[in-house]
């Protein structure tokens, strides 16, 4: 029996999530459900495949992981299944939503499109496959349907990939992009701990962002610096994060995920 | 054994809907409990009637539904158990909440007052029955307590009704309200394909609320319209809604639940 | 085997909780989780003690209460493990966030530090001991790992105390701080039933809050005063809370926990 993990944008406001959890309890009773977030940016894609990227290694091994941040639902965007090379299982729209998560599991091995509707719920929905077709197929794989069940095998270079932004280097420093704010307003970016060391910007920096200048201190944590200070870390999952004592980057900095910021070496002594 | 699905607008931020959580697992330890939502709009008895009732179909069969939207608590409103026609459970206040779902289900069966306080938390507050009604008795039932044993038998024609907006034809189309808003800012109306077919409204229509007039088109998903573009469609429950594709209908309508609005056949070709 | 009681201020936009659930079920997958909440305020170690001694008697025995309100996080402050004379377990940060509950459980009765990183997640991030060590500790300790495992015994009479606002008489009442605010904009007050009684301030009161005069209500229930009226009353924990009948007391007396109120006779008839 495999635990499925749960992931959706679909938020905690309206019955969406928990009607997908009662229809997998409904199809497969002894199915564990781990709700890991309901709460994901709406429509953002590339956000939720951050934070599958990220808390993967932390997810029981084996698992089925359920995804759904789906805005082209009932348009022509397939849904998918795929089994990564660390043996884990990932059900969701393909849109590149899984595809990180599966990278960082050593790569999709096997990639299936969900063709076959006997196992869905009838009828299916214009607009709520998460419940008519997502839901259903990840339940039956955690109670032990094989993987090639789901429908047609399709080659997984054909999979939809996600458009990264990198990181650039500038003159004194680097251009990195928001990648995720969380609730107490921290600020993930597409930068990981080596790409910040070898930049050598040094412990005090300046941040640049929408034409604004703030004095930054790289540090190990949160109480690194006074209250109020701009603090420069590498977060719990390996990013590297902009985030304020006590505070709120985002309204310090008044950012949002997809902004670019510069942090550049400051020209004080 | 039961399955316990848990509805109410206890929302996230304290921990009421939690404490009826661990109250229902101290007094039965092998229930297991589905938390269908607790984001219901606070104190919108009527709007949580129509997610019970769209969402029943979904629910594990014979599972008891505990449902709490319950501005009357320590009033004079009844605490009542129902048995569907479909032999479905059902725990709530007398309030209407319970009456969309029972009557989707066959009708409502048996009805009870709970008026046995053995099954009850002692001391009893006055404004928290969830916790110290509610769930204990739903729990009970999970766990098998018949349901003759919570109290008094009631006719099901003295449960309280709740009063429910019927569209309207107009001179040009149909005038329907709006009963749910959710997360993405769709509109759920009062009104469900059948009726909007029989109105031969066309393709593009418009929309007439608060005074504004808007220019939509009925189709069949989100993305059949541009993005930012208005959309009529009938939704995953069987209602018709209006949305905005890549957009929230809530914000470009500025409307609410209980606002009503009219769609009508467009006087352009 | 025990259950995990967890509490937290992690919030449901991001995957914090979820990953802490994960977490447990990861390293010990017949332990069950009871989310009580984590929509605690960010930050307020507080009001979580407050919600933490209120909600203590609904959990079930002998559980393992896993709470994390956690500023201090990658600093000075230890991690800790505590046993109450009622024989139930904490785990969280010694920043006083477990010490009102464990006091109105008989008191503390043994108390650890967690230094065996044997029972932590490796490497442990800077940042998110909920996921690295509090969560890993609570899992384990819900399975049977004896209490003195976790690392040092400590003085219980060392653990970091709170300092917790006690009402003041004035000439014609009572001084009080709030609290707790909840969702539906209920006041909780640091004050209880028998000290709002013996100051005998009658049944219509004043509240005084910011500079403003309010008329109010000591009563039962929300529904003893008319729509929009204050009314004063023990709430579900036995905290004297300020409410609104249909309303928000938080919006109407603007007010925000840690303000101070006082409640005071009548000077009419």
């Amino acid at each position: 029996m495999r635990i499925v993990c749960f992931y959706s944008d679909y938020g905690y406001q309206d019955d969406f999530a928990g009607t997908c959890r009662a229809v997998m309890k409904r199809l497969e009773p002894t199915v564990e459900i781990i709700d890991v977030t309901h709460g994901l940016e709406p429509q953002d894609v590339r956000g939720a495949a951050f934070v599958m990227r990220n808390t993967l290694p932390y997810m029981p091994d084996g698992a089925v992981h359920l995804a759904i941040v789906d805005p082209g639902v009932g348009g022509p965007r397939r849904a998918v299944a795929l089994r990564s090379a660390g043996d884990r299982l990932f059900v969701g729209p393909d849109n590149g939503l899984l595809i990180l998560a599966c990278a960082a599991d050593g790569g999709v091995a096997e990639a299936y499109v969900l063709s076959k509707g006997e196992h869905w719920l009838e009828p299916v929905s214009a607009t709520f496959h998460g419940r008519d077709i997502f839901a259903p197929v990840a339940a039956r794989l955690a109670a032990g349907l094989p993987l090639h069940a789901v429908g047609d095998a399709i080659d997984p270079a054909g999979l939809t990939q996600l458009d990264i932004p990198q990181p650039k280097k500038t003159k004194r420093g680097l251009k990195a992009t928001a990648v995720l704010v969380d609730r107490y307003g921290n600020i993930a970016l597409n930068l990981n701990a080596e790409q910040l060391e070898e930049a050598e910007l040094g412990e005090r920096i300046e941040i640049v962002c929408a034409g604004e200048r703030y004095l930054a201190q790289v540090a190990r944590t949160f109480a690194s610096v006074r209250a109020s200070d701009i603090v420069v870390l590498v977060d719990s999952y390996g990013q590297v994060a902009v985030a304020v004592n006590a505070g709120s980057a985002e309204d310090v900095l008044n950012i949002e995920a997809g902004n670019t910021l510069e942090l550049r070496r400051t020209t004080r002594a």
